[in-house]
């Protein structure tokens, strides 16, 4: 189903909205259509207007979560060329755990952990979602030898999916731990690796 | 509540076991009392006998992963003493997600991905769980230091906490990925971090 009209495009955000906040810290099934339609201020007629099914929803969610960290990261990354893009990054992902004062996580990887194993359509989607964000680090890291800054033997596809697992572990122990210090660890010994590829 | 005769050991493990199978592949929410019962073939007076409520199950879970957990990799450090005890770990760990063909990740951080936020109890024995396998590996990385294996200035808690980041990480992405790759480029590259200790 589509939304042509502007309020119809606005309801659907709104309600894209609030799933995300609610599937963020209770997680996908917790959430009901009625938990969103109550949170956005939204009725029945409008739900099924904007979305066929719960699992719509999920997907839109999904495709909002993957679409704003990839516009973050991307500007970081514009804004600071060269191994500073990496380390204003890895500060961005700390900083906004420590705003979120150690809850939900990252909403990509706490849908992954609840939903890869029970939904083969949606853990599809979350495998693309993490790609692109690998993709995006994966061509930084790739400019970066380019450049003659990162060593021509340094796997940058090894080293993506290295620093984005490091990372989604350390948002998980620290949101159980409610502590900065796993993730701050993380980050460091990631930094560390990632440097002593320096040429 | 306890349960003191060998038959209502027996029937308790049985319970634990079928939620912790239950639990892994379908997570905590998703998992009914109904559902615990059905696939352990036991009836609602025997649960409640064993139990007070879903609740005391999950933390009985918890326990019973942490525990077996607890004991393959001390049996693993105690085979392989020195560095061999790590990288065996962390072969083991690799090996297990294979075999369990990507499904259910690691199952304590499959339950804190899903839990942490929502059960302010069982967070803190989630908290003690990763705890207690941070201790395990931070014992075996002091005894390296103390032997003059690992750098005196090497911080053991700090790399201890970063390794268990990065295997959950690797194991998060790997369940989404449905492939043993994630996970083998967190663990080498954790394991070239740590050997870049060595004196």
């Amino acid at each position: 189903m589509t939304t042509t009209t502007a309020r119809g495009r606005a309801t659907r955000l709104r309600l894209v909205e609030a799933a995300a906040r609610l599937m963020h810290v209770n997680g996908v099934a917790a959430t009901s259509v009625d938990d969103v339609l109550e949170a956005a201020g939204a009725g029945k007629s409008q739900f099924y207007h904007a979305f066929a099914s719960k699992n719509d929803l999920v997907a839109a969610v999904l495709e909002f979560q993957a679409a704003s960290g990839e516009k973050e990261q991307a500007a970081l990354f514009r804004a600071h060329p060269g191994w500073e893009g990496i380390r204003a990054w890895l500060d961005a992902v700390v900083a906004s755990q420590q705003r979120a004062r150690y809850a939900g996580g990252c909403p990509i990887g706490s849908m992954a952990a609840e939903m890869a194993d029970r939904d083969p359509a949606l853990r599809r989607r979350l495998k693309t979602a993490f790609q692109r964000k690998r993709n995006a680090v994966h061509r930084h890291l790739a400019a970066l030898q380019d450049a003659g800054s990162l060593r021509g033997d340094a796997d940058v596809d090894a080293l993506a999916t290295f620093v984005m697992a490091t990372l989604q572990g350390g948002l998980l122990l620290g949101s159980t731990y409610k502590d900065g210090a796993p993730l701050r660890h993380a980050v460091e010994a990631a930094w560390a690796h990632l440097l002593s590829f320096r040429p």
